[in-house]
């Protein structure tokens, strides 16, 4: 297939968002690819992968503005969105890598990627589980969760432990690794379906809607008398202050992400900082980058866990790149139903 | 002097105080006292002291007003104040402690008290020191700078250490602490008198004043080019949003006080808290009595510098318990300069 030329279609950000983004800020573009790499030169190290499934993350919400001092790069505009995903190498100018290798890692949302410094991606050695598992809870949300509650939360068996945005791809694995440790787990969600998710599917103590909740203090009073141990933070806002009145002494808080204020030009303010002290808290915030030397030490848990079924995992699967706006957006409105993924090609 | 009777003055606490509390929230009364301890049932392990040096410590605005879940517990209107001091044993039924004592811990806003549970309070050995020291630099302060800055933040050489309310009690000694392990030291204040006495007296590497700053962030951007490594927080509102966007990678907010919100309804919102998980930062509140553990560790390192001049301390004393109320009210307008004492008497 050496000069086979095919058609790529791509996902691009038309220009820089501000509050909620909308699937008009980006824009579905065709051009022609010819299936060959380029010798030498900027491509000596490249390789040319087809794109197989596209991680929708609420990160990539930041990367759609104007950055300064970020750890992500903002999106260029008029470019293809960059993500994580899953992908198939078909032609390498890269001693590690060899046509056929299945990979986890930083892509372009088209079809087919030409990748000039591949060495950061991940080799995938296990293919008796789902593929699109790579972008969740084999990939960089398993990692997060995994480094999140073991390395910054630093759990004890029977401590209690509220999870936030506990349906997403992040949650429901935090849920079920501190319920797997021996805790008293308990997480909040937007629907009712979400919620009947947690109880009835990943095992959790309780689950709340907190939309139903006219007081959140109240609500975390209900379901934690005795206060809590870990909270495990993605949304931020009045649910980190409600948080911040029932923890308990020497809690942990982990900070993971602040969804609830990605689109607000403004963040919301957080008044009730004064807890720190007063229970001695430890609230610190990470990325999920700084632990992939942990890695393999993941994998030997988690693997097991899936295979044994003691694991559940649910995706929400968008079909096809011109869903993919649609599936990104969807989820700061919290439309997806656990980990959002888009199927570009399934081989 | 068995039965001798003397007079007891008390400032005693008047109401719940809202807002900035004022010099007629508290009042000052004199009772009589028999200078003698009535044998057994409550008073079997009581002492009977004179109170020398008193301490006025910004966390004593929080006993002021009704508390839930709070650390402390919230004073007595009617009842005397309750702080810190140093204070010496008339009379003892307490085996561990004996007539002529100095002792440094809890004590309250009078000349004369009993304490009917002195066990926590600690015994000054080292007498050839100032003894109003052991309200400050021997004290709760000197302890909350060596446990909030050694413990908490995990400094090491060469790190970016900045300081609020730097002229303060701990503020001074947190500096001198960071100087003398190797870091470059930059403190708040909030008059020209308390910049020079950071500059020239505390050997801080710079200082300024906050009032004097259009803009917080602008001001740490100057002093902190390469960003902040280890915040010591004792203000929180705008300086804590400030320097929240000026930290650098990885580093450490110990959480000491919040002096700036004290006297307020509701505090001020912080926002930039994304920042925390950007730049991957840890903030910990802590509080002192986790500490006194490291007391006798922490002498061992301090009592040497005082006596070899390495440290300097600034005191702001007031005379007399009438000036008392004037002094601790003093704290939430920034008129001391230096770690506030009231003398009661000298020996």
């Amino acid at each position: 297939m050496a000069e086979e030329e095919v058609s790529n279609k791509h996902v691009i950000l038309k220009n820089y968002v501000s509050g909620f983004p909308k699937e008009s800020d980006m824009e579905v573009k065709t051009t022609a690819l010819k299936l060959k790499l380029p010798d030498g030169g900027d491509y000596s190290g490249a390789i040319l992968v087809k794109n197989l499934y596209l991680s929708c993350d609420p990160y990539m919400r930041s990367r759609m503005r104007k950055l300064e001092g970020h750890y992500a790069e903002a999106y260029t505009p008029g470019s293809p969105i960059v993500g994580l995903g899953v992908a198939r190498v078909l032609e390498s100018n890269n001693p590690k890598f060899n046509k056929g290798d299945l990979l986890w890692g930083l892509t372009r949302w088209e079809e087919y990627s030409v990748i000039a410094d591949p060495e950061t991606r991940f080799k995938i050695h296990n293919t008796d589980v789902p593929l699109s598992y790579y972008t969740g809870i084999l990939g960089m949300p398993g990692m997060t969760a995994y480094a999140g509650f073991f390395e910054i939360c630093s759990p004890k068996k029977g401590e209690r432990v509220f999870i936030s945005a506990a349906s997403g791809a992040v949650g429901q694995l935090v849920g079920q690794f501190a319920k797997a440790f021996g805790c008293y787990v308990v997480g909040s969600a937007g629907t009712k379906e979400k919620v009947d998710l947690l109880k009835n599917k990943f095992g959790f103590d309780e689950a709340f809607n907190y939309k139903e909740e006219q007081d959140l203090n109240a609500a975390l009073k209900r379901y934690f008398p005795d206060g809590i141990d870990i909270y495990f933070e993605n949304v931020g806002g009045k649910m980190l202050d409600a948080v911040l009145l029932n923890m308990r002494v020497h809690g942990r808080i982990a900070v993971c992400g602040l969804i609830s204020q990605y689109n607000l030009e403004q963040h919301e303010g957080i008044h009730n900082l004064f807890c720190l002290i007063t229970k001695r808290i430890k609230m610190e915030g990470f990325l999920v980058f700084d632990y992939y030397h942990l890695y393999p030490k993941f994998l030997d848990m988690v693997l097991p866990q899936i295979k044994e079924g003691k694991i559940a995992y649910v995706e929400d699967i968008a079909e096809g790149l011109e869903n993919a706006p649609s599936a990104l957006i969807g989820l700061f409105s919290g439309r997806n139903v656990g980990k959002q993924v888009v199927v570009v090609a399934r081989e």
